[in-house]
């Protein structure tokens, strides 16, 4: 992984993806108790970031490989991601999915043209599933982070960040990144590392799935000891990528870990302030930025909102917290 | 009014003012049968396009007006406006709003450095209050539409328009905007017939409060019989402006007119689709381009969502339209 693999990505994406605004409010800035800077990757086609990774890894397929089609293994973020990018390229693409994902993802991924194979958690193996899928139909895998094209186009957030902060005369700052296996914030680590050397990203995670916080700490990779019972379920992941941890060991400062509750507040204020909707998992950098101060030692703080994929209850129950 | 003072407004403004950004959704298409571009003002700073108008305004002022300060009369985005390009002007603001206005409307101008005056709607005239206090201590009166630098100013929203629709090869649609006394359709309406002229502006409103729809059909200045009973209460006004109306009357097709239950369905459509928070009255241009495909004829509709600031407990009941 190098700098140059992002700018490619960043001309591929050009024109596709969506150069996403980098917010802020007077009333954040008050409770932070300094600048804070919001890239708003909400806004991004399918509502996270994730398109970024999906087109730069299907735009870097051959014919005959988008003759044949991708595949992906995702209930979410990833899979609507990879599903548009896939039909911008006119390539099928199948999303392998839990049975119980929320029928609404599933509609989503169908809705944007993609082939969806439901599978039970209980009793069946995904990979093995995949596997068989992949090799019958000579599909290629769009892997969720730990692979370097997909790392490359989630870096172009960093690419965008540099640039649009120092058209604002902002060089310096803690950049948070919300963090999942890596991709992103490995991504955005680099692209800094080469644009705004004076910035420095660090992991935002949810309490309880904090792997990279605490692998980073150690100097080794550490897993999670559970996967479920945090509502920013798109961002729980076993544990940090082999491709992104380096990266994140050699560029990124130490992680921050948030409530549940901190997410559901800081959902509130984005939508209060910044007119921007954001799933739990989406707002963990912004939950750190804005409620714990004590973290920085700077006068700015970009955080980054990665998605606003969020059902209607728990968008209302970050209402309730206003 | 010329398209010059835009121009000239465009350039105070840049640096200030956000470049909102141009959404779309395949699912916001498939709805409206056609192509549907949302220009998501409701991301511009205090939550409305009315910062651009209030900054285009303040930035003209001299050293002396800008000592002495400025005045302006609203219970809603016009103050935020008006107070925050004030603040960054060093420029003291009075904003005059009624008792009952919403504590948190009052709650977020005054933290925005604004003094608010408060006057009894029933028993006070707010003209009279406005214009005591103005002479007392030489504050220049900003008013909400019907004035040249505010209209330049809401005209900057059209450059943008027809920059950002030529990127992605649009050149010919017909651009809704959400229409109050008529200073943003105006401009942008200005906007749009030198740089964008196979664009036709058309003013979007809520039933029963459709002053601008039949004044354009009539050929002169018809008033709304009534000021009150919509949930789109940020544009409506009581009839449209001396200055705004003639300028529509020679560049804007006809209006449309929606419903508050169309407003709630796009608010939650936003919600879902675009990430956006969008307040009753800045959802009136977007219900237009999904739900009334009749009023088109060509294959883009293009959305002005104008304000995001909206009481939860009305974003909620959007949310119940899904």
């Amino acid at each position: 992984m190098n700098i140059d693999m992002i700018r490619a990505a960043a001309q591929r994406l050009h024109g596709h993806a969506r150069v996403t605004p980098l917010l802020s409010s007077p009333f954040l800035d008050k409770i932070a108790g300094r600048r804070v800077l919001v890239k708003a990757e909400c806004l991004q086609h399918t509502g996270s970031f994730k398109f970024r990774g999906g087109w730069s890894a299907v735009s870097m397929l051959s014919d005959d490989q988008l003759m044949n089609g991708v595949i992906a293994y995702s209930s979410g973020n990833h899979a609507q991601g990879v599903a548009l990018a896939a039909r911008e390229h006119s390539a099928p693409a199948v999303i392998v999915m839990p049975l119980d994902a929320p029928r609404i993802k599933v509609n989503n991924t169908r809705a944007l043209g993609a082939e969806v194979v439901l599978y039970d958690r209980a009793t069946e193996d995904r990979d093995a599933i995949g596997t068989r899928i992949a090799a019958e139909r000579g599909l290629t895998l769009i892997r969720p982070y730990d692979e370097p094209l997909v790392i490359a186009g989630q870096g172009t957030v960093g690419l965008e960040i540099a640039g649009q902060a120092a058209e604002l005369g902002v060089t310096q700052a803690d950049v948070m990144v919300c963090c999942g296996g890596g991709g992103l914030t490995s991504g955005i680590a680099l692209a800094l590392a080469a644009d705004a050397p004076d910035m420095r990203v660090r992991p935002a995670e949810p309490a309880g799935f904090d792997d990279v916080t605490r692998s980073l700490a150690a100097g080794e990779i550490l897993a999670n000891t559970r996967l479920s019972g945090s509502i920013c379920d798109a961002i729980v992941t076993p544990q940090p990528g082999k491709l992104t941890l380096p990266i994140m060991q050699a560029h990124c400062g130490a992680g921050v870990v948030v409530t549940d509750e901190d997410c559901l507040r800081a959902m509130g204020l984005a939508y209060e302030r910044l007119k921007i909707v954001v799933e739990p998992g989406g707002a963990v950098a912004l939950a750190a930025a804005l409620f714990y101060p004590e973290e920085f030692a700077g006068d700015t703080v970009i955080a980054v909102t990665t998605g606003g994929n969020v059902d209607r209850a728990t968008f209302i129950r970050a209402l309730e917290t206003l």
